[in-house]
């Protein structure tokens, strides 16, 4: 089953917002077996909505059309639709006394242009809007199937996990599920080596090597008629691929270290604590963004001169001047003290020269960094290179270090006996 | 002048990636006043490629294509389209020399696909590629131009800015420049409301107005003979804008928060320092981002603890228990005490509820904020309510806070007497 993605609006074709939906739903797509062939954007154009419309259900066998729901003059989608397929909306009972209710329930007058919003193709389904007013809705046109989504995020993401993924299951009259494997510290290369040969021949489950910057994800796609199927087949995959790989998981839940990091330390029952020159704050930014994170971190210094390492972070002065700022020694020392400060279980720390601007350390290369590591038994630092690049070097290589930084970490607690 | 944008790539359509090209070139090209109508993307297929290329030079002056002008056999790009337009692919002695010369350079072995990158369309203006071995190149068609634009964006990004728009003002004939207002601190309908005379019926220059969450950002277009004439009309619009918003703009020159504030910091030559409870570490993740932060930056502390609150910002251990760690009180004490520990010129300090995960505040409310900011002169805080809405709340309470107190620091450094 071939899939189309259209994205409606202006805003996107000047540039002002990134087509953040065609992602998520193309991914979302993949992962339950359905190709994605085509995106489009249009803006709010009748004319060339329709022309977009025509060839669409024209070429693909599932189109989903994302945005121009709303109650303005510029929402458009539904009546070009309908003048394209040649069948009427008509106003739905139901769906108008909801939308009425939701106003009330606000307590905040309905302009009666928001009742466009409960006009629907007679014979589509509809999937609701918890979120906001405009339903979502799928309608049949020839052997094609239509689907209308509301365009705000907030709006979209939980109507489609929740109402569309089952209607798709229905349509596609089997269960498709898939787990991803989250890898860090290998390439994509080694990757293919390690598992090709389990990987040949292998249709149903399929599994998808998928590369960006520190992050490789491994997906294992599997279709069956019934749930317990598909996840003994997913898990029988799986333990073959961790056979090979198990050294580089650091998640099969969802991407981002932080998430990794944090669920670590909070099913140990560990406390964090961080120490950061190079990095900036970005390490504890991350960590904080995670929900629950108060739980296993209460503290991190931001030290970015000398005098500050040795202030708050009690950093020797006569290291300072023999080995730099940027070394193994005052490293381990930054993670040492912010552990002894904070009383956490595991410091992490880090120094390094993320670009030309930096203070001088006596001619030490861009993309030198020292991640230092401190728990009760130990402490230690580590020397990394990063490739000196020009392109959006510093951001580069603050970011490469928080991921070494916080994997590093993770991989202590899941060590530490308790 | 009409454009249209096609990126090619098959990790677009199973959403592994986000089409930034089509953000990015949208906006370049909409600055210069050529309007973008279509967004297409499509995998790397021969067929599906033609399709979309047959439509593109049917419907659009302007076409540009990103992607697949590798070496690979998944590099397809200028093949389809020497068979789409019909115009033969010829090698280029100059080009064949300058990528064996670039590999040479390196000292890496040149496989021999490579030089299907020294393949050209015969009148065709090459762009050179600094970054990489694949060159642009712009192709007259009937009356339109296609534009080929490398994938990597470290590649496409400097050659369009560098080579792709000098090429296309020559193709308009004429100068085309624009500037950019940022503004916070004031509401889409509010500026509407107070310039809306001074734009009504003015076409030359145009002034656009584009609304994000905690951005606003107007764009004053202009087209002329020369750029003298281009510069005045822009700074004479620029002038009756500036009278009626003056204060809520913070940047003319780059969006985001953080790079105001460095700037201001820096030719002011004054210090900031930051204390960070709810905002973990993201203010000054944020400032470090920025080079030369180093110049204006040397000190955060992440308390996110009253422990720590107490130990290293030494906050009053009676007002904690009287008012909460999340009050005015506690705010004032985060920030004096940065300022003092690291002898910056300008402390700024967050505490608040970004969501129920947070330590117990005697029912205090999500998204209840209080920022602090402390100078030689005075010590304050700011209360903020931001709005309780479920989806992403945590992450939007704690940037929304972050750029708060960036634009308070801003505005209290621009605002210091030396």
């Amino acid at each position: 089953m071939n899939a189309e993605i259209i994205t409606i609006g202006s805003e996107i074709l000047i540039g002002d917002i990134l087509n953040t939906h065609a992602q998520f739903l193309s991914k979302q797509l993949n992962s339950i077996g359905i190709d994605v062939l085509w995106h489009s954007s249009v803006g709010d154009n009748s004319a060339r909505l329709e022309q977009i419309l025509k060839l669409a259900t024209d070429r693909s066998d599932l189109i989903f059309l994302t945005g121009g729901l709303g109650p303005t003059q510029d929402d458009i989608t539904k009546q070009v639709l309908s003048k394209t397929i040649s069948k009427p909306l008509v106003e739905d009972a139901t769906l108008k006394l909801q939308i009425k209710e939701k106003f009330k329930q606000k307590n905040i007058y309905m302009p009666k242009s928001n009742l466009k919003q409960a006009m629907i193709f007679e014979d589509s389904i509809i999937f609701e809007n918890k979120n906001g007013t405009a339903p979502g809705m799928a309608i049949k046109f020839n052997s094609k199937t239509i689907i209308l989504l509301p365009g705000p995020p907030k709006e979209l993401v939980p109507m489609f996990k929740q109402e569309v993924i089952p209607f798709l299951e229905k349509l596609t009259n089997c269960i498709i599920k898939s787990k991803n494997i989250y890898l860090y510290g290998i390439t994509e290369s080694q990757v293919d080596e390690k598992i090709a040969h389990i990987l040949k021949n292998e249709t149903n489950p399929s599994v998808g090597i998928y590369a960006k910057p520190e992050q490789i994800r491994l997906r294992i796609t599997c279709k069956a008629q019934n749930e317990n199927q598909c996840d003994s087949l997913i898990e029988n995959m799986f333990k073959k691929i961790k056979l090979k790989l198990e050294n580089f998981i650091y998640s099969t839940d969802e991407a981002g270290m932080e998430n990794a990091l944090v669920k670590a330390a909070l099913e140990n029952n560990k406390k964090i604590a961080v120490a950061e020159s190079c990095t900036g704050g970005l390490i504890a930014s991350k960590i904080v963004s995670v929900k629950n994170a108060s739980k296993c971190f209460n503290f991190a210094a931001v030290c970015y001169s000398n005098e500050m390492k040795k202030k708050i972070l009690k950093v020797n002065q006569v290291d300072l001047e023999k080995f730099g700022a940027v070394s193994s020694q005052v490293a381990q020392q930054m993670a040492k003290n912010a552990q002894l400060i904070s009383g956490a279980d595991i410091a992490i720390s880090t120094t390094g020269i993320a670009d030309s601007g930096g203070e001088n350390e006596q001619n030490k290369p861009i993309g030198l960094v020292f991640v230092g590591l401190s728990t009760n038994e130990q402490t230690i630092a580590f020397k990394i290179n990063f490739p000196g690049d020009s392109f959006n070097q510093r951001k580069r290589i603050i970011n490469s270090t928080s991921i070494f930084a916080m994997n590093l970490a993770r991989k202590t607690i899941l060590s530490l006996k308790d």
